[in-house]
Order: structure tokens, then C-alpha cells, then sequence
């Protein structure tokens, strides 16, 4: 049961949302601009980086429905998103985004655990300055979102199905869309 | 020096926030709304929060910025602001910022630290849902500013002077005017 009364129905970080618009309103532009806006790295990538660091941190909630975006954007493939959130290193990615998710797991752990010869492998494999800055922020916002959501306590559906439609919205139309409910 | 090139002659946060605008407004309004809009909970009770959080993150930029801040609120009682870094449970602060302090602090660790048991307390101290909610989201917040500023390694200069005009500044102004130079 969450810690406060949340508006019923709403999964996860949604009834967040609705309990909270003012707070919603920047959290889910963050997340649109991480995830969704143009960028470098694909929407797939990004969501795997956001589906290994909120696996790291235990949070049921965020690292389904963000496999599930990541599925979504790569044709249904759930075993590449459980394969790096089990070992990235043996995951079939490049190299690029394996030294990017090292990257990531350092954030999870804490900011000055990102070390120079980190940055400079991500570099080696081609990664840009923006790229590496993303990598940061997203890990961080992570910390953000999975704490907030298991912090509250909030309620985490199991069902399968809800998720691959969940990402297959997020996929489609990104993180600015009104929660619906589950 | 930062892993990535950063506009130089920016502190902290503020170099990234120049970097990346988009990234940027989001999470300045996201600070803007939990540490500076109307709340039932004091400004200087939410900088608190901000900077026990942000010390238990060891995040040097990010706990005297917002130390500087509370400290602007309370008419420069930097004294307290120490105090609630180093054992809140013995500053003289209220029971119930204690008890919203410990569920920071839990958050800080996880968010499935926090327990029942510990938003309970927060109620018996007086402390409403929506309290409850924007502790939880202050301290979940600062796990990603923290990381961020750190995980950048970020210019963090040491200059007192430079924190208490910066904190003068939040306190007056919030979190949404554009980065000056420090």
C-alpha cells in the first residue's frame, strides 16, 4: 500500500503524477527531452541505459515499463533488455554504449565514482561530449524517478501485458502524454 | 576538471545548465517548484532537506549552495544549517522536520528504505500527505542533482563569499533565473 493516499488506479511514477501536476509537469519534460527528443544516441539506447541504471536500483516499476519502451523501439526485442540488465558487458550492443552503461552504473553508485579513464574508453569507442553528458543525466534522473517511485510506495502492477502496451505508448509518443489509468 | 567541456567560469550546476538549456529548464523549474513556490513546509525546512540530503550524497557544490540558501532564510544561521548536517536529531529544529529528515535520509539510501513506520512518525509529528510527498521527491530530486554535478566532476570552487551570494540569491529569487557567472 503506498506510504500516502495516491489517486487510485495509477501505476507506478503515474499516480505521482497525478497527485502532484506542478511537479509532473517538469519531471515528465526531463524525461521527453532525455528520452524522446532527437539525439545522437537512439531512443533505444537511451532507453536501455534507463532500464540497467533502475534495474540497479531495484525498482520493478521503471526498469518493465522502460524495457518495454526499449522493446518497443527495437521490434520486440525483450531478450536484449533483459540480457543487459544481466550482463551488458556479453550483451550483443556496441562498444560505444557498453563503455556508456559503465558510465551509468557509476552515476547509480554515486557521481564521483565516474573516473576519467571511464570517460576517456566511452571516448575511444566514439562517443561525444554530449553523449556522455546525457549518459550522466539520465543515470541520474533514475536515481530520481526510482527513488520517487519506490519511496512512495507506489502500486506496481505485474502484469506483462500492461507493460508492453505502457512502452509501446512511451515509445510512441514520449513522456509528455497525460497518465492514463491502468 | 570536468570530463566533458564545460562553458568555463560557471559553478556546479550552473556549468551543465548552460551546456544543455534543454535539460536545464525542466530541472529548474522541478527545483523551482519543491524549494521555492508556496508550501506548507518552510523554504528554509526545504533547503534543509536539500542539504542534508545533498551531504549525505557528499556533494560538496550542491550541500554549501544549499546550506547558503537555508541559511539566507533563516537570517544567516549558518550554525543550524551545520547542525543538521552533522546529527539533525540533536538540532533544534522541529520534531516533525526530524521525522521528514529521516525519511530523506532513507530515500537517500533507496526509496524501498523508506517504511511505514517512518512516514507514521512523520504523521504523529503533524506532517501532511503532501509533506510527506514533496520530502520524499526533495531528497529523490537532489540524489540526481547531486550525481549530476559530481558525475560531470563539475568546477566546484571554495569561496564562502561565492556560496553565501549565491544563496542570497535562491533565496530571494528561486530557481529559475538564468545561470550568471560566478
Amino acid at each position: 500500500m503506498p506510504h500516502i493516499k495516491l489517486p487510485e488506479g495509477f501505476a507506478g511514477i503515474s499516480s505521482g503524477f497525478v497527485y502532484r501536476p506542478e511537479t509532473a509537469k517538469p519531471m515528465r519534460e526531463l524525461a521527453h527531452v532525455l528520452l524522446h527528443d532527437s539525439n545522437s544516441l537512439t531512443p533505444a539506447e537511451r532507453e536501455l541505459i534507463a532500464t540497467y541504471v533502475s534495474s540497479q536500483n531495484d525498482c520493478y516499476f521503471c526498469q518493465t515499463s522502460h524495457a518495454s519502451a526499449a522493446a518497443a523501439h527495437l521490434g520486440n526485442d525483450w531478450g536484449l533488455t533483459e540480457q543487459v540488465r544481466q550482463n551488458y558487458e556479453q550483451a550483443p550492443v556496441s562498444d560505444k554504449l557498453k563503455a556508456l552503461l559503465t558510465i551509468a552504473g557509476k552515476v547509480q553508485q554515486g557521481g564521483k565514482h565516474v573516473t576519467s579513464e571511464d570517460v576517456a574508453k566511452a571516448r575511444e569507442q566514439g562517443a561525444t561530449d554530449l553523449e556522455i553528458h546525457d549518459t550522466v543525466l539520465i543515470a541520474a534522473a533514475f536515481c530520481m524517478f526510482n527513488r520517487y517511485v519506490d519511496g512512495l510506495a507506489t502500486w506496481q502492477p505485474e502484469d506483462p501485458a500492461m507493460y508492453a502496451k505502457m512502452g509501446q505508448h512511451l515509445a510512441t509518443e514520449g513522456y509528455l502524454a497525460p497518465s492514463i489509468k491502468a
